[in-house]
């Protein structure tokens, strides 16, 4: 299977609500897309962990995947997260994706029991053999209870043909170093305080939410990267890295959603039980963005 | 408020699907109550991990709560587990339990992002004001993600009125010792090979779903504690050990419905991911369930 | 080979300094021995980690160990810590104690490297044949930084003929089930709070600094354990677990040196770098003692 | 304090014994210092992790340190782990390796009782207060239990004057940042597999057993950095990862002691408990090393 070509920076998008927290904003959604792609991003990310896709209801879900698709319009490539807590859901996400357009899509394991390996690599076997776009395996324990070894990560790789890029955010660099030692197949660093490292490990590329509020400091550091100057690179890393720690600490879809209104951009709050971020976060947010 | 008196063995339900695993099979459900109603259980919990709550769709586990709520008809008491992804969808199953007469609901903090300690207790609030009947907290990072610390769940007991009883399933019987030292709240036990060491330790009541498969054991070492005699309990708990070690580390929905298609009760399997027991765990069950 | 009957309650003593802390006090260290006879131990254990043994020269540790024994004079059985950081170190300790009347000797596999099985199970073999006397294995992550799992043991047994006993002290109490379960070597229990738990599920004795403030708690517990009176059992062990929980937390050598102090038996303090009990602790302790 | 300036690859010495492993052998000793210097290492610690530090007797430890340094007689800088079981005999050894010419000591807080954070600044307190040199702090939870936080580290450069540099050995990078961010300590990276991410993030140095059996590879990659070349430092360092990945699994004693073997400088083996390299793993380090 021939993947597009994802690099650079691929940016999340959130998912806005109403004042009431409701619906869902699809005219804000659309104008943080907007944003994004005037930004500069490599690519975008429909319904990952920033995008609260856990949050939503499946007709949600449909509607903020169908709309996303459709107002990046091939622009750039997109990368949808399709999990879900079943096999059977998440084989319906991923069709469904793939009929509305995505490029490519991203599977966590997510899950209540904790899967044995050989119920991972069914997992996504599952779901490939059921669409015809290639995968974005993603592993992040902190959020999906579950961590991929290297190990069988690759043998997910070796059984399931579309399975066909890594994107690692354990933050554990060591990782990479084996996939690159083990395998040729691109991986991405989904980990920001770990941007700098993963590229110089060589990672094809980071995914983050930041681009929602820092873009050019990103890509920056990106074709920095690209120009073989780690000096540069290491200078612009330690720029945006107070704001890297600051949303992973604060939580992707508080502190997304409170710099895109400090920046004119309403959203609404996440949906609960999370909360927006706290007055003092706020304030400690618009300084960042003001001096970065 | 004042609570049921919720003590014992508390057996929980699995949830039975057709062959298809398309829909959930009522009628086996049915005759699984009647099973731990006739095995003696002093309470019956539907919804729990075992009774794989996190996968069904928001109308089957409706079906299935309304349906077990009836079906037990106040024959004991019953603990319905409500927990969602979002608080809203939380709230609604509390009081749809409530509605359909359950006596006390549980809940456990599942979130897809890590909740802070002051989400975790906004969680509690907004379920236990919009209910009646009173919640049993449930702590079990293994599943849910989120550890509740000791001093974290005094302080819920403490803000929301009608947490009156705690789960402790961290295996970790110092968290018991603490509950006791500095609260006179009720706790239960929800680590089956815990059981001996919990009672020892003046836990009310045990949350297993293994009376499904040995009831007699169950009630035989809970009423071995309530004679007072800690020899004839130590015995009766290694008896019955091997098997709460098995239905552990095999899962309970794999390994509770291999038992109960081994002694006549086909409840179809689990739903994927999650695999049913392989042929060696089954043939090891069969031989534990002759010989206990 | 036949081992001694070690049960009941162990007691470890300090090694208590002059007060500029350059010398062992002798005189101090016989009082606090004749102090656990008269209170009842059922057995001593000099220079475990209560007794500072890693924090003594080597002259320092022949001499305490020594007097240890001679003022013992067989009154009750002894179990002498002998770990090392070298095999040949540990084995001059072993054969010291074997040789000035040890009836056991204590093994934890302290390391600054981390070893592999094949060289703890190596480390016991080399000690086990350079002695006549049984070894009780000491599991204790917490301070030697391996942890033994219950499978490794088991072979450790196996092979080293005089391995005879286990003194498990991370706790969990699922080790002292598994010990149970496969294999019928006695086992301790090092976990002050799990005291309770362990008897509950069959340990033989409990390992214990406790006994130089509390032995009348400390053998009441075990008395009634042996009684069968599970309710007066764990009355007992609620009464003592605020002071389990206090010299666990606080540390060993600081808050039993204290408690002794706060008795009217002078020991010094703990060897730096680790602190004697501060003010507040003192008068915690102090409260403690004069209500239990 | 003025530091002497530490930077670049600092390569640590093995500690040779005799073939009965009774008696250190001092000209092997002599003979592994001559090869890291001709190999080009900016600076030599002795006495290490690597040197077996913890498995010497006090008298073996002053010789080795004595000799050292004699033999390195400042044709490069001196680094001389110091770090004992008290805090008293740990100043003797910064005494006795200040007095025999060490430019600087490093100083890990081993203890066999977890050590409290007021416990750890005094102990890096008594020791500064003893010496005139500098101390390279070093943090390595994996060998001394005690695990420093970034906030507990900059606590003790503030209140210790002469504690001037920070040896990070978690092999998590993002303790590098934190002391990038919130200070300008100079750190040094000592998780072997971290070289190429420590020395993007900004880390002086690499403390490394490494350069016993590849100097060239390890002083290219450092030079690759020095001239901003961030491809040819990643190509070089994908080259000695998987020798650096051995090492480190593997023990750096056994296996470096190993490599010098195959290399033609005999130095015995490890001191027991720790084996030596195994039949398969000397084989495949027979390979790396023959194609690196």
């Amino acid at each position: 299977m021939s993947s597009p070509t994802i690099h650079g920076i691929i940016g999340y998008t959130i998912t806005p609500f109403s004042a009431d927290g409701q619906r869902v904003d699809l005219d804000a959604l659309g104008r943080s897309i907007d944003r994004l792609i005037d930004g500069g991003v490599h690519a975008i990310a429909p319904l990952g962990s920033t995008g609260e896709g856990a949050y939503l209801s499946d007709a949600e879900w449909d509607e903020v995947s169908a709309y996303s698709l459709a107002k990046i319009a091939r622009r750039v490539p997109t990368i949808v997260s399709v999990s879900d807590l079943t096999t059977a859901k998440a084989v319906r996400r991923a069709r469904y994706a793939e009929a509305n357009g995505a490029d490519v899509v991203m599977v966590l394991p997510t899950s209540y029991w904790k899967l044995s390996e050989a119920e991972i690599i069914a997992y996504y076997a599952a779901i490939g053999d059921s669409i015809g776009v290639p995968i974005m395996l993603y592993n992040n324990p902190a959020t999906s209870g579950t961590d991929m070894s290297v190990d069988l990560i690759l043998r997910i790789i070796k059984q399931v043909a579309n399975v066909t890029m890594v994107k690692e955010s354990t933050g554990d660099i060591q990782r990479m170093h084996q996939l690159h030692r083990h395998s040729d197949v691109p991986f991405y660093n989904g980990c920001n305080p770990l941007a700098l490292e993963a590229f110089a490990a060589g990672a094809k590329g980071w995914c983050t939410a930041a681009p929602n509020l820092i873009p050019q400091l990103n890509l920056a550091l990106y074709e920095a990267v690209l120009a073989n100057d780690l000096t540069q690179a290491r200078e612009l890393f330690y720029r945006q890295l107070p704001l890297l720690d600051f949303i992973l600490k604060g939580g992707l879809p508080a502190t997304i959603k409170a710099g895109l209104r400090l920046t004119g951009l309403e959203a609404g709050d996440p949906r609960l039980p999370v909360f927006p971020l706290g007055e003092t976060g706020i304030e400690h947010l618009r300084k960042m963005l003001t001096t970065v």
